[in-house]
């Protein structure tokens, strides 16, 4: 018997309600799922007797196959379908014999596995779309409280310019609401092609019918609310790929979240804080330390996703024959893992986002730290033109002897030289000390912002419906 | 100075044609077409003085600058945009000193090189999505040829059904339309934020003035065929990675056909040839050797596309800050590279699918190594019911005992026992051999290829225009 | 509750024994063991009361503990090790509370996980070596029992020179068995630092003992069988990129032995055969197949296991911090996929390799599908000198208009032209028959086996250590 | 004529001194070297015409072959040997045309294009070394210098325990000098087999002579300086993924470094600085901005190696035949691209370390952020066992009130706590005073330290040559 895992190495996904979706059970119930589809699609076009899809229906019982069992006999033909397609079939004959044609007449082990994978992603996108729902309520709500939140804008590490948080958060939103609109395009086709790829067993089942393979196909992905597909796609996995590719960039766009919040409360910048809760952030020997875990499970995902997008790629990239050799029976931890990964890692982020500790003084403070040097290419766009044809030289020399000096110095140095270096006549006192406050120099934060959640609208919640403006207004 | 690279490791992609789309002088055309779009945008917009564009323009024609002394100096800021800048500016300056405002005002290096890349990329696929027509204009040509053309479908790498060339044809064909569909789609947006992502300094600019940054914006996406981004997406890169994966896409779907192409290539198999060509496929110690040599190429790129997507999914999962600290720097040579890799082999695909030998005569002779077992699914489902309740067991015991007899033997062998386990009043020796007959057990092949190419209708020429069919029709 | 997961997607691995060496409950008996080593490390040092370690050993039973309760609360810290440990502690104390000060003390997470991980390794690791030994064994005999068969060789596909199964065998064996070697030499170190990598907490522990930290750790190395550190490696993780460099390296050589098997194992081909078992091979619907899928699971390993090395690195490259935010927790999957994938595949292999069908008519029949052009680099060599100055070129032109004659033809053809362009008096009929024998031109295939086995000593088994022999033997 | 690319989009690799290393004329330099090198073999052997090495020594002048043309002829076989070959051969001839038969005589394009990878790789890691050799013993100097400067610790981005910055240094130094030692002890052989792996044609050729052709191959590795190998290796790709493998280990060795950097140079913490230099560092639009580019740079690399080495793997993973079709192709780009981002990495990694800028006041204000309760490990471990059974719960009480507390109060309220929990006379005031001095907490830091530089004694110059102290010293 093989022994269970339970997500013990992979702390980001392992829960209840990750494992209930993409575990190994829900893989069964899902290819059980198809299989019963199936019997009501073959009953419904005559094409077995009455009654067979109910009893299909009760074999297919997940809660009754032993998915260790199944798995360690899924080596004999290297796939989970055949040896749970045993169980069945033994299932139903003891239940009535004669429902027995209904259990995969015409298919084959791909239609049952990929139509499954497709189901089992189909329900866990759903959930997942609703934890991102969460998220970019939350970040919309953050956007609006924090919009005149000022922090410092950062780039290669370094402070680049003013910002505000409420931006901030307002780019992250848009980060996972972009990401979450591609994944929900994404098809997700039920499969079925029959043993080569042709429905010759389908065309013979249905040659004296009123039906065809392909309404058998198309009636199967209805009741699995699957989409329907021109034609199987057994060789061409540009559905599979697609749907790792759209898991990957949601995960992307939580783990630039991540990547920012693990900055930003670290404890020498402390602009936001994890939501705290009992036993959360804990460690083994330090008993004073409050780990951002959160983040860092996220991250954890957010390393993993490409890799795991890759190997989808490389898997259709390699397919080779009407079924390969070895490239589909890659896909299937690939695809489960990212699933498991992007479910996982919404809810962490669903949490943090709607809890997060913002700190508008530490933002405030941080801004300080580069003082009005922050504001140099402002001051060099409004001030090198009053001084002639070399003014942007002369203040590159004021921002570079300001830089010789300690850094303690540098807000006194810089104000000196520059008042220094412009005529009172052409900058007065009074329009010198507002170049140099960062508020002023914030650009269209406000508007960027309100331009981003007007393009996803299916995104915010109600919180920030009514926050259109127009150029007038964001510059008022 | 830097000793140029010609691609002599990368032979898919070392070609004139490839290099002009996506070598440096490409970038650095791109760069300077951004910076010299941008003069036009802010001189039509009352910006800059009337005539700076065209002495922009002029300065900007991309043969005069050294890209190796731009690519050697662009480590001291990180990125190629600085040090070009500096040498367009002094262009520009020694030609029209007053032009010099025009050149990368409220710009940032980010904005340029998003911007430049972007339109790199749509050139590069633009010219992609021609030989990708040459190329499924072919396959559809040869799925038409080759429809009645008997082969065998291969699963796991063993004979499983009869199938026809031209559904093989076909179903590459559907890899490379859809693939092809989905890169075509993929929006590549122009990007503006400025420095920190705030547009600050372009508010100051337009501030008295009738135009906004966004309105600036659009017009530069306009004047470069690029999207328009409803905000800045300086730190969300979906649009990088969904150009990535659009392009893995493809390059997956000319790798299928190239794994497909050098098994039936090789000399037991000899089902198709590449098109011959003086001086290809020869090898340096054998002189009978005709390498497929376009196959192996279009592999290798295949092999490699994968781990470059991945790449750029990495950078985007780890884009920290308002500007990243080497995640943004990471994305620039996997996207170049897997441009080139498309460009290559989608060069190759479309010479191999215009040339390609088909031996109809080996492709029979294959299917027949197999016999009539190969025909033991359909027999299963016609026959097992006429022979009561244990029919299937019976049927598998026959395939068992001729799977144990010589393979010169089976045929013989699983015919004379099926002859013995069904009485002639059931079935008759002449339904028996319509049974074993493999062009009897095609299914939908021929229906299958025409749901493909009409779900594609922009990607088969005139060739298959007027192929559509009935059910009736296929079946007759 | 956490469902578990029994490896139904991940048939290649799905195996009791591969779980009991990698699966959760391997990884909780893991730091337990590490537990309760410890408990006797200071129980030793005089550094706990005697008893205590006697008390940690009873209560760190792994079947006593709830993986998947462990799991899920693993969420909280981020780690399992922590509520693990909560449940040990609490099982010590109700033991006997005076042991509870053995349990842990002084270490931290991460010494205990990494120092579990590298044993769970450990273990593995032996295990797989056993099955390599199988392999090797079977493919020295094989290259024994094969070193006069004729075959072909193959480059790019197509038929390069005469090969001897032999010899095939004998590069596979090398494959497996310097990987392994390597392997092998890798170091799987003890972990131990304490909270912040200073070793803080045992040094006021040991400071007024006669022992040191450093003598803890290498006693804690002891009694795992791990191999000492000369420093903490909490932030250097040469050790886990080089256990997984080793393990993919070892799969890669699976994953070559699968490629040729898989090809050569094709009906066109029938070279080899896979050992048949009962139930191995079937499909879900057609009767006939015999899949090879021993072959299809180990390259579906190989297909896996660079992303997951490649996985190690990448958490290497951005380990942050004296312990990092997201790094670490991404090498655990991937560091215990890679194990499974290995043992999985390793078992495959073996079984793969001692129970081959090897048929060397076929073999001789695809040899000779080439005919004599397969001879011509020979022909070339020994032909040309006697042909005046330009007799490569006479010699490319008969093979050239050899080529241009249908395969049935060309023996025939390329023998006439080539006896009609060199004088029987410099190359009589005799010597021209013999230069056209593939077995004439086998080169040093016997004396290159010789000298692969004589360069693995360890792996042969009995078999071939008596089968070195000289230049002129193999000569002669 | 294909253009030339200079690393544009690769600033991490963009130096004249990579690019004559890895560049294009470098390969064709170590092919001319290989093929030169076998001339001399060949005539040292009396195989070829006395004279002969001479000439195509003569031809194999690589300043006198057009890279971009062989580059572009390259797809024609798909590799560059092929058309580099014709090219030389047509030099040789033209100089002395009885030399031509020295020329590729025996050898397959495989056996030179992997001599010549290996030779390049030989003379890239030789020049790596120095630069890693300059890097260790900068940082053993750093080491050395703040031995007793005290920092912070972190671990999941919190503040752990006191730490040093000399075991800081120390720990990087460890990274790199382990990877080194692994990289440097990777075998480059040399590559002898011959069309088939058979060396057929070398046994034609030396039948008659005093020689063989692995006494050939030892003489060609002893020529070019690369190892010997037991036989031929064309299928069995460790070589290659070792050298991938110990490549990548050795940049992630520096990505780790610039990670640390990257967080420590940042205005929040400004604990290290780059070493400026002019022009470094500067952005397009902010002129205040200094970017940490070396470490950015450096970062950049750190994230695509592991992709790269993952390619090498992956080819080996799926080399089928004699010689593959496709994944050796796809092995050069990723090998070559690995040199070249280690070779530019180590640069900037040597130059960021020598002129490290060190700021211990900001390592001690950051430290002190966290309070004394960065030493509640200890205080815990000290001052439990004072307060009986429970006593690990009441002073896990103060920590957890303290942290209830405003940050700015917790230093006060924790130590008032702290004196309150325990009687005096169980812990003078004295002695509480000293459990709180970070300088109390720090381990085994020094020791640890030497330890490492014991380890690995070539790589730290003469500078720590005589640090070796004893437990006693280190306590003391």
């Amino acid at each position: 018997m093989i022994d269970g895992d339970f997500g013990l190495l992979s702390p980001v996904s392992a829960s209840p309600s990750v494992a209930a979706l993409t575990g190994d059970r829900a893989v069964i119930a899902a290819i059980l799922d198809v299989e019963a589809a199936w019997a009501v699609v073959l009953e419904e076009a005559g094409l077995v007797p009455a009654g067979s899809a109910a009893v299909v229906a009760e074999a297919a019982d997940p809660g009754s196959y032993d998915a260790a069992s199944v798995a360690e006999r899924a080596q004999g033909g290297g796939n989970p379908v055949i040896p749970l397609l045993g169980d069945l079939r033994a299932r139903v004959k003891s239940l009535d014999s004669g429902a027995a044609t209904a259990v995969h007449t015409s298919l084959t082990s791909q239609d049952v596995l990929d139509s499954a994978l497709m189901l089992l992603a189909s329900r866990a996108v759903s959930t997942l779309l609703v934890d991102v729902k969460r998220t970019t309520t939350a970040l919309a709500t953050l956007a609006g409280e924090h919009a005149d939140t000022l922090c410092v804008g950062r780039s290669l590490t370094q402070h680049a310019l003013p910002y505000t948080f409420g931006l901030k958060a307002a780019q992250w939103f848009q980060g996972v609401a972009a990401a979450a609109s591609r994944l929900s395009a994404v098809e997700l086709p039920v499969q079925f092609g029959g043993a080569g790829g042709t429905l010759a067993s389908a065309t013979k089942l249905t040659a004296s019918s009123q039906t065809t393979p392909f309404e058998l196909a198309d009636s199967l992905a209805s009741k699995l609310g699957l989409a329907t597909a021109p034609a199987p796609w057994h060789t061409n996995r540009l559905a599979i790929t697609s749907l790792g590719d759209g898991l990957a960039a949601l995960i992307d766009s939580f783990g630039k979240i991540a990547a920012d919040l693990l900055f930003l409360s670290r404890p020498e910048v402390a602009e936001l804080g994890e939501p705290l809760a009992a036993g959360r952030g804990v460690s083994s020997a330090m008993p004073q330390k409050q780990n951002p875990v959160l983040s860092v499970l996220v991250r954890s995902a957010a390393l993993q996703a490409p890799g795991l997008a890759s190997q989808l790629h490389l898997a259709a990239a390699t397919f080779n024959d009407e079924r390969p050799d070895g490239a589909w029976h890659s896909e299937w931890p690939a695809l489960r893992q990212l699933l498991a990964l992007a479910l996982g890692s919404a809810g962490h982020v669903s949490e943090l986002t709607a809890g997060l500790r913002v700190f508008p003084e530490a933002m405030r403070r941080n801004l300080e730290i580069s003082g009005p040097l922050l504001l140099s290419e402002g001051v060099m766009a409004a001030v090198a033109p009053l001084l002639g044809p070399d003014g942007k030289q002369k203040l590159q020399n004021v921002v570079d002897e300001t830089l010789r000096a300690p850094a303690a110095e540098q807000t006194r140095i810089y104000t000196k030289l520059l008042r220094e270096a412009v005529p009172a006549d052409k900058l007065s006192d009074a329009e010198l000390e507002a170049l140099l406050d960062p508020a002023s120099y914030l650009g269209e934060a406000a508007e960027i912002a309100r331009r981003i959640f007007a393009a996803y609208p299916g995104f915010t919640g109600s919180a920030t419906s009514d926050s259109s403006t127009t150029k007038g207004a964001t510059r008022g």
